[in-house]
């Protein structure tokens, strides 16, 4: 994550100046990622230890103290806006639109992370299947907007290339974000204790480094693409 | 905050040179509030500790270190009158009426923060409101000052897009900067220990990303706008 956010503000001067606001904020997502993943590794160390007792065996062991999964959805809660702005803004729409997609998807999906903690925390499978309903909402009004609107805007961008592209855009998105409400589930469905967290933190981290660095990476991709043809434009008689 | 700081930076070559003084220490104070947010989340995290005994809930204690909200007052003391200085730059008014409105509204919000302080370190319900009182006065002389001037300075603008943007600045403002009195009078009213700190810090924390970092994008928003209607007035003929 914290290599993404260098890859991708090191490129800053390579793409137009229409492109920067999009590439700045790639990399803010992922600082932000870096940053609550030293703290969730702090939490997971302390909340575990690894010891051998008389040369034997090592195992695992919990200290006491609480693994606290807060900073994921406090993370979530910053990044996952911000994401969907950076898609946005990497698609140049007219501005108002800019601005009302922006406003419409950071909010419902900041509510989407805000509705999904509750149940996290819970260990009463009913309830945690409750928070998990409410929070799908908002969730399907983002990925349906999303799926609907990249759609249309692969059809606007400039070369075949940036298309291509924005398809794939579309496509991870939609996969990295599917994978969130079935990694969810594992508690919901009976699972428990350390091995269900265990799995619970892989499926989590592994959607994250899909959906803020890989997802990252095809924005400058575009954004790079869309500049060249920007600049090939300007050479050009019209 | 942190972000914040790190956006409005890399910002700074995207607008024009009149305004990257303003954009600068926008971005200074949000790096100001990230340093005390560290200072602050470390003192709390002393002062408190979250454990489960015998594997039952895990219950929060008192460790019997002090919470200093100091660092809050000492952030403030800093960050308050930069941010109006990063205002009233942004807003590009003749040089003697920029030096004189930041000399003014600069101490007078400096001397708010100290009055605030000695109550807030208060048990004494009437020394805390005496205080709360004394700091109103300077309170309402800034917050009155920018209401009128940003009024004024909103009609100048160069662009309907600019004039609303400082019109939100405007807004934005007085609702962040009423929250605090209120938040100060969370202990005023009678709630004390620690439920009572908790909903103070809650409430302080919410205002200063309003008012650090969300008024900094509306900053940058205006900087960025203002910049295009110069650059482009550049390209025209009179």
């Amino acid at each position: 994550m914290g290599s993404a956010t260098i890859f991708f503000w090191l490129q800053l001067p390579n793409v137009t100046k229409n492109y920067r606001t999009a590439l700045t904020i790639t990399g803010i997502v992922t600082l932000i990622a870096t940053y609550h993943y030293i703290r969730i590794f702090n939490s997971w160390s302390e909340a575990l230890t690894v010891a051998s007792k008389d040369g034997g065996d090592y195992t695992v062991q919990l200290t006491g103290a609480p693994f606290n999964d807060g900073y994921r959805y406090v993370d979530w809660l910053l990044t996952v806006p911000l994401l969907l702005i950076e898609l946005i803004l990497v698609m140049k729409l007219p501005q108002a639109e800019t601005v009302s997609l922006s406003w419409k998807l950071g909010l419902a999906s900041a509510l989407m992370v805000a509705l999904g903690y509750p149940g996290e925390i819970q260990e009463d499978l009913s309830v945690r299947w409750f928070w998990w309903c409410l929070s799908m909402i908002p969730f399907c009004y983002v990925v349906f907007t999303l799926a609907v609107g990249l759609a249309e805007a692969t059809s606007k961008q400039p070369s075949p290339a940036a298309a291509s592209l924005a398809s794939a855009a579309r496509y991870l998105t939609v996969l990295s974000w599917c994978t969130y409400p079935f990694v969810y589930m594992v508690k919901s469905v009976g699972l428990a204790g350390p091995a269900a967290t265990m799995y619970e933190q892989v499926g989590y981290s592994l959607a994250d480094v899909l959906a803020n660095a890989v997802f990252g990476v095809l924005i400058w991709a575009i954004a790079a693409e869309k500049s060249a043809v920007e600049e090939s434009g300007k050479l050009l008689p019209n």
